[in-house]
């Protein structure tokens, strides 16, 4: 016998409580959240489409996994701490296993970084999942795309390009299911950078995190700031992983171009000291690959001299 | 020349701020939000799919009103002040007229109740919209669900069973458009009961919205609150328009049956004044409509005998 809408929600999503600022969870028309006295709200949500966002027949985990992932990253790169979820499912049909990995994917990460899920919806319709997630931040601290200046530094954690080599992979093979390929992995399963944005806040000078490419992301970022950027090519991090299995060009142009490594790219002051440079905290290792310059525009150099790229950041009406 | 997502957002989506405790809106990773000190934060978020809860053709300013309607009527429900909103519009074609036009249902309502859009995110896929709304609301006055005791008397707002025949002669008449009927204008513009949520804040021992029919929604709360009721059908607060249109026995079942008309379904305690009962605040009418009673279960009863009513709420998965 299919499971109703309300035996769905009871039997996947509600879960005991886990955080003592829930005052009211899932199952009545609303939650009811204690946002703790002088910090900021930090509000973000993102939506995952079928064929557009994950393929289809990719391992419902992983689109738990992505479908809050990618949210968490939006409240990494404003360095702020995660708090509370809500969940809107649209599913062509009630599939129990398929509900059962999915829930599995999104509460490993939920209960990773402390989230708890409070609310959402769950409708019949083609596959769309939408994800909003709440957190915390001190307002004066938070990380905004806006604040780069002239002559600070630029960042970038982590290796680029390996979620959007993992989905080549996929979309060559024509099999969309699990892998041990390392690139595929992290394509299912990149981790947003939460320790990196909340010891970046206060610190870095402007921040997002890599969603739509390192190009147009940084684009973006220098159009919020008023301000241009000089990347260096050559000081692109790029995986063991990827350059083992990649010619140059190929690593160069997922690195640029590709999304969802959920990464943060970051500007500092010149003189300040590189948070987690000593090795500590767990930090993900971070690499200077520009500056910011005067004036607009991104410019590309390798080995010194200025060079053209084509292309831009993904967008899903162009 | 077809419009970019980021053009999209700005052209359509992107306003003056109107709000001062909105630290950072629209155009950053994520939004930055000031909640007022002492007070819980309401959350809220709903889907609708095209085909689903809304006509293929539905006029474009009705979806806009309804994506947000349907999750101030949660807020609503719970006594709540609604504050910002968020949202995820899954299009299948940046169509700039249709755009314009959701906007246009989707801002009248939020200047409405001074709610102020501060992220979201539009992608490519099939029609689907998942609004999410915050909001605040004194904690120990909130409404739920929960609390409804034997002996209380079950109160709902205006009138039931409109929105349901608007749709009904939508799909007898095979086109989703505009139209004069004031069903019809009911379905496509539904208001929720905001002031009377927050008149209840405090005062009502029980509350939610009715949205997916006044005999599966009771049902619902009674679980909630670990009582049964008594509900006359009698009494059901039924329109002139419904009326004037319909034979008795279909209005009843517009009534019992039908949702989305986000009336609020409530109780108070035996000898509680009802709010707004004398005319003041310019509250909707309010309908004594049955009883809370010891055990479980919803007793229907017509002229005093009990009768046995079949079917049950909206399940999108049943």
């Amino acid at each position: 016998m299919p499971l109703g809408e309300f035996d769905l929600i009871e039997r996947y999503f509600r879960r005991a409580p886990r955080r003592r600022d829930v005052l009211l969870g899932v199952g009545d028309d609303a939650a009811l959240l204690a946002v703790p006295p002088g910090r900021a709200l930090v509000a973000a949500t993102d939506t995952l489409v079928e064929g557009r966002h994950f393929l289809p027949g990719a391992p419902p985990r992983s689109i738990g996994h992505q479908a809050l992932a990618v949210n968490l990253s939006d409240l990494a790169a404003m360095g702020a701490e995660p708090a509370w979820a809500l969940l809107s499912l649209s599913l062509p049909e009630p599939d129990e296993r398929w509900l059962a990995e999915f829930a599995d994917g999104f509460f490993a990460l939920a209960d990773t970084h402390g989230v708890e899920l409070v609310g959402g919806d769950t409708v019949r319709g083609p596959l769309v999942v939408t994800v909003e997630v709440l957190g915390f931040v001190d307002a004066a601290r938070a990380l905004k795309r806006s604040g780069a200046r002239p002559g600070d530094v630029l960042h970038v954690s982590g290796s680029l390009g390996d979620s959007a080599a993992g989905l080549a992979t996929l979309l060559r093979s024509g099999a969309a299911g699990e892998s041990d390929d390392p690139l595929v992995q992290r394509h299912f399963f990149a981790e947003p950078r939460l320790a990196l944005g909340q010891a970046l806040a206060g610190i870095a000078t402007s921040a997002m995190d890599v969603s739509d490419g390192l190009l147009g992301d940084l684009h973006k970022l220098c159009m919020a700031s008023g301000v241009g950027a000089t990347l260096e090519l050559d000081a692109l991090p790029l995986s063991e992983a990827l350059l083992s299995g990649h010619p140059s060009q190929e690593c160069e142009n997922f690195a640029l171009h590709g999304g969802d490594d959920y990464e943060l790219l970051f500007t500092l002051p010149a003189d300040c000291p590189v948070p987690g440079e000593s090795g500590a905290g767990g930090l993900p290792r971070l690499t200077r690959i520009g500056r910011i310059t005067a004036g607009c525009g991104v410019r590309c150099t390798r080995g010194g001299a200025e060079v053209t790229i084509s292309g831009t950041g993904y967008d899903h009406f162009r």
